[in-house]
């Protein structure tokens, strides 16, 4: 997408603990960077997953889409920039791509789809919209 | 897809160092799961990382779908089964769904893309194909 | 220790993932393994974390040491096997050692302190002690 | 030991995935933390692994011994200070304090004890010491 859409980036370092025995970082550790970009999304938005489960609100995933480009090695630098939209009433689609730094090379492409959930079934998610900047 | 087309299956049961504080199983480890259960396929077909290294050849992880339907929690027993197929010259996509056990409740939907490498480059897989059972 | 004084164990083998770029099992996972087994054990003493829980127990580590004596690598298979000793009137005591199958090379030595804790303060195992087979 | 002992900190902040279904970081993510720290301190001495391993010197953890004094839940803030001292001709121990910031708790105390390697023989250290500020 274009640079300018982006609406939140979050800085890395690779720690080598998360390399594998190719000397890469293993694929299910982009899986937990991006969590942590969106955590770290929520928390500027003032969104609280405890204040949202004490309501009975869970905000679950239920998709994710990853492209890996370009692997990232021990010590990389890297920033994962995201957008955010919605898809129906009830579906909220977060953007993230994952660039190193400071070569900006494109190292992977996410596309994480979540729901919010109230016991268990998904429900639109009402009050989370304005919060979040959305319409 | 129809249960007799899976070509391959391996048990695992959920550790509970692998769910998160929302009790469930995180969702990086799913990748960790489906990750396992390819090496276990690779290594049912005699086909060795490290010799395919030696050779040159490195098989890279180029895109991840998952469509997560219902959380595995502690202790949960869980099957990967799995198919193969190919995808024009270059790509091999592996469908990866896990089911619990002994229920076989859906839990997750998984479709990896892989490619072969050489010097960093994507390349036909060759002698893999036979090796795999595919044409 | 004398092989005669283990009361447990728990067979694993070794995920691809769990290595690093030395291409041996990271050092941290190895503290995963040792909880694991440690859970299976107190599951085959009927004791459960949950039910624990509930009635405002919960057991923590306060203490692990842990000797390295030669590297686990992808695929090997090995074995925890534990003991359990009381020290003091508080603390219990895990020995849990690990060796590579079949041919029971050492991997290393283990010793994890735990206590129970009510309202986060350290209370007497109580019956806990009987349902382990302790005195 | 004494603050003005230390001779190198790293900081960090706990993210949401490495904590556990009690909802505090998992035993086995301190390991990562104090070997992530460890490096930091080696790069900032431009200790290279890399060169190291190509003149055939390799750095292993031979014991790991850790306190846990405290836990650390999602976000927190934490600090690792070190310090390093010889045991013996051969052994390096690294003396890793983890303290929560801003209040200053001690949350774990960990002792790291490694050596050089080469070809898989302990070796002593050689000129790795003045390059670690050690006599």
């Amino acid at each position: 997408m274009e640079p300018s859409r982006y609406i939140f980036s979050t800085e890395f370092a690779v720690r080598d603990y998360e390399c594998d025995i190719q000397g890469v970082v293993n694929n299910a550790n982009y899986l937990h960077y991006l969590e942590h970009a969106r955590h770290e999304f929520l928390v500027s938005k003032q969104i609280s997953f405890i204040e949202l489960h004490n309501e009975g609100i869970d905000l679950v995933v239920t998709k994710v889409e990853i492209e890996y480009k370009f692997p990232l090695q021990g010590r990389d630098k890297f920033v994962i920039r995201l957008n955010l939209i919605r898809e129906g009433n009830i579906r909220l689609v977060f953007i993230q791509d994952i660039f190193r730094l400071p070569d900006e090379k494109l190292i992977a492409r996410g596309r994480v789809t979540g729901v919010a959930t109230k016991n268990g079934k998904p429900v639109p998610p009402g009050n989370l919209i304005s919060k979040l900047g959305l319409q």
